[in-house]
Formats: structure tokens, C-alpha cells, sequence
């Protein structure tokens, strides 16, 4: 089932979509009310509402080694990185491309909202608290990646994670495809079952010293094919059995 | 003046402290309300309401050095690392130690909190964006921080950012001593006016490219001491003209 977070006139709301109409949900959580819309009467968001934005960095062998590693000294745990909220940008919002950087990366990703508190679960319960799966844009400054302290500027900018457009929440991700394309050209085309660290994995293994909670989420690494974006493209992540999120890049 | 955030049996309320009682305000930027309760009947909350906190790393020179860094490399702009919403802890929290770590530090740090959106604001009228300042703790597991691929599980675990007691508004943040004790031993004495990026040009680099919004934290930076905690011990954070955060360091 597809859930959706969307803006209508009125506000912002969460709902189930059947049969290309929304049915509304009373939250994010919640149970229908009983009204529908057309999905043309609303404008998608974001379908999350965190508190924490968590990604994997190197979780695919081959990105790693696009990145300059090796495949002998594989991380042994999952390497972690945080995005700000600030970050966060809804299906159709334009990424700025920004003046300080010459190197904007697409890091197109599978991304996992939570359903409810995980503290120190077990990867055999760690599926169990997600609510859904959606596609996401890790956009990267990569020069700033390699020149600052830590990945701040080069995650963190303003507008650095759009995601959607819509939940899924009846999905396997042990073994999806996760594609970026851009301006319609197939630059990454992965697998999740190629994860070094597996969904499961890398939720348990977070909640460990991260306890998160509902509308959190967790990026999970992207594939090999990583490259540079100029201004006036067009990215799309598509993730099979979810859809595309479409993103722009914008900026003077 | 003070600002305090604080929970009764009723729910979290922000008030200004006079003469050792609350006068209550509708909000964080909010007005008095009329409404006076005394500080001894409320349970104080960390002085702010973050969708962001943003702190520096290596702003002190001596804390470089002690770091293993050299004076000649100094950073040509401000370090910085994120800690997420997870980390946030009340004064009288206690801070557990993590079973996965052996060398957890103390880093104790001036704190900013922000009153109004920040975004691309030149040095000279960065302050003017301030709601106040106070104590914060910076925990810190040095041997994750080695470790890790990012300074997430070490700077991020849950509870790493004890934040207190409350806001001093009426605060020049040039030149403020910033103290750090372990069971009563002085083990860091540090100025701000021996930050490398004072507390105006660190705000206006982040503001660059992370829009802050009201609420906001930015931690400064800690000087030289740091050091190992151990289970049992109290750690104290205090800073001239604001008062003292007192931390226990908990844990099996």
C-alpha cells in the first residue's frame, strides 16, 4: 500500500492511495476518517516527519571501490553519517546547487521511515518497526566531502535530502533495484541484495546508541555510478515496486 | 536575564527568572503571560526546542594541539559535526555510559541558542540572531571517534548533549570563561576570546549553507583539558555570568 504526507489549502496530511484517490489517514499512523481526495487536488511531501535523518555511508562493495577503497579492508561495522533537518526537501522541490561547491554528486538511495521506538532491537525484529520504503537523493558536495572535518557542508546543506514520493508499505528490501538516472541517462543501477550491511542490519545496529523513533529515517547507501550534476538537471531515483522521485537542480 | 524551560505536572513552559521565581511567557519568543511560579516548584528542561544542532570542532588552539594537531594547520574555516535530536539532555540528566566505549570524554562548551531564521547573515549581524547562551557538555567517545567512519555514534549517542540550566539573554560572547570540573578537579579553563572563529563568524559560516531557525543550538567549541570519565562521576560545566550545568555520569 502506498501512503503519502501531502498539503492541501487546508494542511498537511497523511492517507492511503487506492485506486489513484487518497484515502485519508487521521496521522501518520493513524486510521482512516472516512474522506477521500484526488491525488490532483494535493501536493505531495515528504512522506516522513523525523527527528533524526540517519545514512549508511560505503554500504555497496562497488562504491566503495568507485570511492577510492579496496575491497579488502571493508568497513566492519556500518559507517554512519547524519543529515540535518534542514536537509530535508519534498518530491518536486528543486535542489539549489550551490555557489561554494564544483562538485554536486547525485547518491541516489533506498530510504526506511520508522513506525515506532527502536532502542537496542534485534536485526530478526528490526523490519518490524518500519513503516515503509521510499527513494531518496543523497546529493553530495563532493569536493567539501573530502576537504572539511567532517561531511557537514557536503551532506547537510539546505535541501541535500529530498525524499519520496510515497511511502510503500508492503515491501521486501532485501532485494530491490535502486536506480539513478539522469536527464533520462541510466547512471546507477543496484541492488539491495548487495548491501555489505543488510536493512536489518544496519536498523539494529543504529538502535544500538541511536534510539529512533516514529517518522525517523534511515538512508541506506547508494550504489556504484556516483557522478557530478550540473544546473538544470534532471534526477530521478526510482526504486522498483515504489516508484521515481523526480528532482531538479537548480541555482544561478 | 534569565530564560528558563521547564516542566511542571501541567506541561513544558518557557518564563523569565526574577528575583528566584518564573515569570511565565506564552512561548520561547513569547510575552509574559502573568503568571508567576517558583523555581523550586518546576523541574528545569535544556534551554531550547532544536530541529538542528550544529557544533564546532577544534575552535580552541591548545584543544588542537592536545588533539595531536600542529599550530601551523590550523582549520581556514569552521570544523563542524552534527549531533541529533537524540542527544539532547536535561540539567539533572544523567549521562549513561555506553557499554561499546571505554574513553568517554568531557568536552564542556559555551552553547548558542537561536531566535530568529538565520540564513546567509554577514558576521557583524550575526548576534543580533541570539536569543542567549548557556552551558553545554559535549559528550564525547574518543576511541568511536578514532574508530568510526564519522563522528556519529561517538558525538550522537543518545544523551551525548546535556544542554543547562537555562539561557542568559544578556550575554557578550567574546570573552566569557568557559570551566569544565570532574568531581570538583578543574580540568579545563578556557576564554572564548581564544576562539580560532569566534561565536558571531561561526553563525554566519553555518548560516552559508544550514538555514537555523528559532530554537537552534550551536556549540562553540571545547578548549584544551578533555579527558576520560568513569562511571559514578559528576561533571560540571560552568561558564561566568551564566551559571553551571552539573552532569552524573551513569551506567552499569
Amino acid at each position: 500500500m502506498q501512503r503519502v504526507r501531502y498539503r492541501t489549502v487546508e494542511g498537511i496530511y497523511w492517507g492511503e492511495v487506492s485506486g489513484g484517490r487518497i484515502h485519508v489517514l487521521s496521522g501518520m499512523l493513524g486510521r482512516p476518517t472516512g474522506e477521500i481526495v484526488d491525488l490532483t487536488d494535493v501536493t505531495l511531501l515528504a512522506p516522513c516527519d523525523p527527528r533524526l535523518i540517519v545514512c549508511v555511508g560505503k554500504n555497496y562493495v562497488r562504491h566503495v571501490i568507485e570511492m577510492g577503497g579496496s575491497g579488502d579492508d571493508l568497513p566492519g561495522e556500518p559507517g554512519l553519517f547524519l543529515k540535518g533537518l534542514n536537509t530535508l526537501a519534498d518530491p518536486g522541490d528543486d535542489v539549489d546547487y550551490p555557489s561554494w561547491t564544483n562538485e554536486l554528486h547525485y547518491e541516489g538511495e533506498l530510504a526506511v521511515v520508522i513506525a515506532r521506538e527502536m532502542r537496542n532491537v534485534a536485526r530478526e525484529d528490526a523490519l518490524d518497526h518500519v513503516l515503509g520504503y521510499t527513494c531518496a537523493l543523497d546529493v553530495t558536495a563532493r569536493d567539501a566531502q573530502r576537504r572539511d572535518l567532517q561531511w557537514v557542508r557536503a551532506k547537510s546543506s539546505d535541501g541535500f535530502c529530498p525524499i519520496g514520493p510515497w511511502l510503500e508499505t508492503d515491501l521486501d528490501p532485501t532485494d530491490v533495484r535502486v536506480q539513478t538516472r539522469v536527464n533520462g541517462d541510466l547512471k546507477q543501477d543496484g541492488h539491495t541484495s548487495d548491501l555489505l550491511f543488510p536493512v536489518a542490519d544496519v536498523l539494529a545496529y543504529v538502535s544500538r546508541f541511536m534510539t529512533l523513533g516514529p517518522g525517523d529515517v534511515v538512508l541506506t547507501g547508494t550504489p556504484d555510478g556516483v557522478g557530478p550534476l550540473q544546473r538544470g538537471d534532471v534526477v530521478e531515483v526510482t526504486i522498483d515496486a515504489i516508484g521515481t522521485l523526480t528532482v531538479g537542480i537548480a541555482g544561478a
